[in-house]
């Protein structure tokens, strides 16, 4: 494969989430661990919104190329070990000291990407990481932690909708938590026994009584504001909330009587964490577990295909109406 | 020793703080592990004054007899083994099925007491649960999770002075934080080395830097509101914050980004946690550790001695002048 010296790539200048274009802008040649990755296909997902944003834990240098995840050949590698993934089609992320997977060509490493099985698409192998694999690290840890169920909020995401599949499978219960009642009958067409909308009146009381019953002591939650304080409350003794995303842009507010007196705890939970060179055959793991769920035939929904060109109308189509499907880039 | 049929205790027939009256009332049988203990003094905690409240973690069904700690002649018991501890005298804690401290009689657990050094007063003796043990257990947690130092609010507090004195005994660096500038004085006069006051203009900022400095990674808050959150956001990464307390009678509001991408944690820090019958030795040790510190010489000051029933007038006096010591009583 010839490697061009420049690529096209999604531009991000300022953190307002608007300052996108389209530049041209040098290959950059992997070193040691790192691989190459001609890119296939890069999904928007929420977290690259925030990215855009400014309001991502990650702060990268500007200008930068956003773009979390995505499929891709590897092209070119840093190592002998690498060289041997040379002209394999991989799942990858993105370095948090590179650019990002929003260009035709992307620096990932060889602990931050996986081959894709053959009947897994480009497409859907564009977005195993951010949510399917996520979804899988949220088994993982409940299970780490003898939870007997999950609760889960914004359970119709795409995360939440692969969880519902995910956990059906392992035989983990999920309580899935959801605004909307629309969004409780998408998740009951994927098999969901128990989901709660948080707008009825009487969702606290019914969450509490749910999650007793199910032993659900660990919350995987994607809102913070009060709806984590409100987890907090409803979770039996000694439950565990993890936070791993803000949808509410607003501050956690908790009870302290809850910590003190119920021995219970809040803390975060994220990917990036359980996504470590020691961890790799685990994760390895993982990723074939996903991978078999989307042979399977459960699919991420995608609900648009955009050039990089026109990355800054995508993101808007895909905020105006992010329950209907993910949006891809494709270079 | 003979114990009377009937005894006086103060009575709280409403959680408003202020039904307190003192009535004469049977003085309980203990039965299996239970101790009967003939009180001796029983001070006044802000836990209690939270109780007669109805704020604190738990509640006793009305009407009740408040008080959490004490000291006490052991006069009676439910088995063989605590019939061994007949005639000691002991600091006790209260049972949670039963009558408080603030009383001529009270039921304890073998469990809930040790045996007082010769050298400690019953006076002193009646203080070493709820605030010096505390202290020791925070040195204990602390050193389970590997910090090389403690951050500790509502420093000036009785718990936070005895924290200064055993903390410095035992090599561990400790950053006070009080409201007010005389309280970083009172606590730089006991041997405090870093002490810094939550009013100053660059608070959070001189915070963030000695936690840095000193590897402060676990802090346990008695504050909770936003000093729960500061200390999330000033902390180093990895770092835990224990809640134990909740002064402000505030929600905790913390920023979700510091759970998620700085892996810290919040949760609570509850004494009765760690007095459990399997870490009894443990706590035996605890006990002399602390015994040992109040022989020395460091003694919690006591602001006022007064009959039980005067309970009312001395819980309204208390809290007008929580930091000038503390309010026993003494039946």
């Amino acid at each position: 494969m010839t490697i061009p010296k420049t690529h096209r790539a999604v531009q991000l200048a300022a953190y307002d989430g608007a300052s996108l274009t389209l530049v041209e802008k040098a290959v950059p040649k992997p070193e040691g661990k790192e691989l190459l990755v001609k890119v296939l296909a890069a999904p928007i997902n929420p977290s690259d919104v925030m990215f855009t944003r400014g309001l991502y834990g990650l702060k990268k240098a500007l200008p930068t190329v956003p773009g979390f995840e995505g499929s891709g050949i590897v092209v070119d590698a840093g190592n002998l070990i690498g060289k041997a993934l040379i002209g394999k089609r991989v799942a990858f992320t993105h370095k948090d000291s590179a650019d990002g997977t929003w260009g035709e060509y992307c620096l990932t490493e060889l602990t931050s990407c996986f081959p894709l099985k053959a009947g897994v698409s480009d497409e859907q192998g564009a977005m195993l990481i951010v949510n399917p694999l996520t979804a899988w690290g949220m088994c993982h840890v409940a299970s780490q932690e003898n939870a007997a169920a999950i609760v889960h909020t914004a359970a119709a995401s795409a995360l939440g909708r692969f969880l519902c599949v995910l956990a059906e499978k392992k035989g983990l219960p999920v309580l899935h938590i959801v605004r909307r009642p629309e969004q409780r009958e998408l998740l009951l067409s994927l098999g969901a026994r128990h989901v709660l909308v948080s707008s009825d009146a009487d969702f606290d009381k019914n969450l509490r009584t749910l999650a007793k019953e199910l032993k659900a002591t660990i919350a995987f939650d994607a809102v913070a504001g009060s709806m984590t304080g409100r987890l907090v409350e409803a979770l039996p003794r000694g439950s565990s909330v993890r936070v791993y995303g803000a949808l509410s842009e607003e501050a956690i507010t908790l009870n302290p009587g809850q910590l003190i007196f119920a021995g219970k705890s809040v803390r975060g939970f994220y990917l990036t964490e359980l996504f470590q060179p020691t961890t790799l055959p685990f994760l390895l793991k993982g990723a074939l577990d996903v991978q078999n769920i989307v042979e399977g035939g459960f699919t991420t929904t995608v609900a648009a295909r955009r050039p990089l060109a026109e990355a800054k109308e995508a993101i808007a189509a895909y905020q105006g109406a992010m329950t209907e499907g993910k949006v891809l880039l494709v270079p």
